[in-house]
């Protein structure tokens, strides 16, 4: 039974417990959080104890750490933990600086301790899906991938201001999942970008609408676009076409209901929630994690896939910058 | 804290065991099987205690029983519970006999302890969409209902031997279904069946495909599809034409992937095992009767609901049998 | 190229005109309806010749004539023409008589001329393609078929007084697709039907809305249902289970076309007029016509069918009227 | 009735015979092709005349001509018909010169004849329905645009050759579409493409898959994504977002049948054929042209828009050779 302490305990950290606590093999045993009462909350119906993150670190009955704090202290912690001799599974992003990533990986390496970045959505099971299909050869070789990621609402415009904004906090994810897909990094990024859903998007520094372009070694080609807004829900979609077919993972649904009127045919909308369409997929990553850990074999998403995306991120804000496409292996 | 007494630990009594665990306001308290290897199999990872039947239904400190065992022991198993005081969740059917069945009712509503059978698809998420949509006036007055049944493979015909039936194994659900939509008994039944999957079936004096129509006194009509294969998965569909409108619930598939090639356009098929379809339905039936229990509510299924459907399954072997409708106050 | 009278001048009048005149190898010759004034209407267009039924029939330069004039003269109609050694296509129904509808078709067969009946639904793209696919064992023996139709709104009740009700008028049709996709007529019929949608179809002595079920000799089963009323639009689904598969004809939409807001996913509707469904069935229906007359082949839909459906239908009305499943073979 | 002169009796000019002879108020007149017998046995079943193209243009019988000829003649069959007084549709694009595309312009408005080009998309219902649904507000102001336009197979590398290139042949269908949906041009464009479908088609001198993006003055995006190959068919499809919601025409598929088996639920593929997708759009298209000339109104596509599209055109090529966004207003 691996003994696991959760580094904060907000929202994800919420999601993180449930996953870590409904797993047969692993039990959430210390939690802390800056604002101790979360801690406490989260805590509590686990029985879980309550510490400081140092605390977890360096307690030596702790086996691996969940980190799910503000992102500014992700590579600081990753640093600690691993130090510590502790397995890592980290939320994204690594760190809003790229080049403070970078640091926190070459140090992670030198302790050989494990290293998981939390992109939750490989272990969707539709753009798992994808992902074997294309391995199959069931479309033949890849040509273009485009990717659909559009939120529901924005956040408040007080997290954007904190968040690194839209390539290196929404983006990511999409970065990492071409990644995933294309089983390699592009070499070149081309961004454009707007804001048009909301004037204080704009007024915080921040776009809201994004187009971003990415061309690879072998000449495939990709595409994301992102939106902080699609009313309707969370309209997470991903086709990839091949030289004998397309692959496409739909939304998913609220419900199996159709209803056929006068006024039209309505069926349900996209899930709305993020934990609503992945919580399956947060499951699944846990688990992943944990059999890793326990098979001693390399951790399905790394330190250094963390790191990539992040680059990715920074070169499509470098783009949007300069109007121009940025090479991956310039920044 | 509910404590539950769990009464038959087989496939369905580790279903509800799950659900009975995993809500907040219940424990598994006790189980029993009358193969004790099964009931120590299943206690043990609950740390519930494993007893007779007998002895959980004279357990003072047990609330509620569910009974999940060999249906020829239901009638007497809630009779015995409601007698001791407890509430009681049977699974379907009540009994194979309808006029023992009707006398189990008679009994259990003498000791005033609330039953409920256990229709786990009156809480699947989409049947509820098209109930609620109705009662809302979404298609306006119910006139034609459609159900479609399909197992995705027949049983072993061992199974049919001793299941009473298509109508009282398989298409009790489909009656009691129509019930729930329809808000109403039909007054007349007429099926037709045959044995065309499985010779085998035929042999054991049962059918295989069915066709059943329900005739309602104000004029509405209803008609319930069952076959005992459907190959590409468990088709559990459902529509109703209103005055308005059409409501539908369509199948839950096995993800939201798509393929497109020169072969055509292939989709996920509909999931195939009972629990990956229904298994949202039966947290939510257990979650409903803890509801009902803690609040004195009626229960949302009845044992009369129960016999209702099981007279209707008896109206349709009679018209089977006689090749006429059944009026279902005749049986 | 073939020269063709047509009699009657009504709206499927019009629809076989504008068929037989596309047509490469026929050409619309000349045109008759009790209601001059229609025929002339019609011709003038297609440069056709107006005349009275007889004197098309007795025109020795007419190669076939197409009946769309009133049920109440198909009989007469055919077997003037036939005698008259002409082919013919007429309309569904060929009589309201059953008895009457045989005598036409041991007359016309004495003639040895071909006679069509125009089931256009066999030469729905959709349909046929089902047809292929069984034949193709794409899903192994059929073994349930299930034909959902509704029109989307029902036709004037003085129409209804004259139509010979629901069986003969609209469900004919499902009778002859029933016997084209099982390639066999059933043996015995059960009916049920009531007047839900609109009271006045009952004070004329229909119904509006129906069931029926049908049984084969081999075991294998059908229903059909149908209703006079489905406001979203023109609802003509089919979907038989074979020992492998399901194979589903669905709706012709309106577009293709999806919208997607906060109050749901709204997709088109079918389409909502029978000729906006059907007109390339239609086109079909003479073209298959036209070859079975040029290589001398039989019919694709012979008298014989027509006669089939009809006896159907009246089974259907005699298992409505008492209550019973009827015999095929006892009409 | 106006007389048409149909200059260019290939493929798609004979697309627009069939469309010129059905519609009730024009007539083909006359046909010329360079290929004289390619004229004659278009010719011939319409009764139309066969000459030269000067010919045609000089006769002053002849209302309207439609241009379907190499590209490299249209410019001057545009002025030389507009010289002499007679309306034009011409097929896309106006010129492989830009520079000529502008100059034929200039000298088209002097003559004051309407000139359309024919960008036949626009009248494909489904797009009209987005266009007439943004129009209507239904989802708010448009935000996003994504065009998805892939080509069943490849052309033929020596039409590759003599095409102009991806941009100029292929994806100005596209240009036009983002201007019709979005209802003005972008300000600038950014192209990505590569060659991974056919090094032939690399060799000679073009790509075969590409990504362009479109920003627009107000913040709005656009993505058009092009390939000369999807195997499984015509894929046309077009989203757009909007503050409130999402429209999207989806593709037309070849039937509405649906095969559900233990390998998966297999629907029907996309339409192959451009003019299986396409034939109403064509047919609307000229009725379009017809009106507008009977009422004098401006012409639904103008000369400016199919140089606008070529412009854009010219933006992508420029961007794709420099690696850098292109200015609209700089070509």
């Amino acid at each position: 039974m691996l003994k696991i302490g959760l580094l904060g305990a907000g929202r994800i950290g919420q999601v993180h417990a449930a996953a870590i606590s409904a797993h047969p093999d692993s039990v959430l045993a210390a939690v802390s959080d800056v604002y101790v009462p979360a801690a406490e909350a989260l805590a509590t119906p686990y029985d879980a104890a309550v510490k400081s993150s140092d605390e977890i670190i360096a307690d030596s009955a702790i086996d691996a750490v969940l980190v799910a704090t503000s992102t500014d202290t992700h590579s600081d912690l990753i640093e600690a933990a691993t130090r510590a001799g502790k397995a890592v599974l980290c939320e994204k992003p690594v760190d809003l600086s790229l080049a403070r990533a970078r640091v926190c990986l070459a140090n992670a390496e030198q302790t050989g301790q494990p290293v998981m970045v939390g992109f939750n959505r490989r272990f969707d099971p539709n753009f798992a899906l994808i992902k074997a299909g294309l391995a199959a050869g069931e479309i033949g070789k890849a040509e273009l991938l485009s990717i659909t990621s559009f939120d529901p609402a924005p956040p408040p415009v007080s997290y954007i201001k904190v968040s690194g904004g839209l390539f290196r906090d929404m983006m990511i994810h999409d970065f990492d999942m071409a990644n995933f897909i294309m089983g390699e990094a592009p070499v070149s990024i081309s961004a454009t970008g707007s804001c048009v859903v909301d004037p204080e998007i704009g007024a915080a520094g921040d776009i809201d609408t994004a187009i971003v372009t990415l061309t690879y070694a072998d000449g495939k080609l990709a595409v994301i676009k992102n939106s902080r807004r699609a009313g309707y829900g969370y309209d997470q979609r991903l086709e990839v076409l091949g030289a004998d077919g397309l692959l496409q993972a739909n939304n998913m649904l609220e419900s199996s209901v159709v209803k056929s009127t006068i006024d039209g045919v309505v069926s349900a909308k996209p899930t709305y929630f993020f934990l609503e369409r992945y919580m399956p997929a947060y499951r699944a990553e846990w688990a992943a994690f944990v059999e890793a850990m326990q098979a001693n074999n390399p951790m399905p998403v790394t330190l250094e896939d963390g790191v990539q995306a992040l680059a990715m991120a920074e070169a499509a804000k470098q783009s949007l910058d300069t109007g121009k496409p940025v090479a991956l292996a310039d920044v």
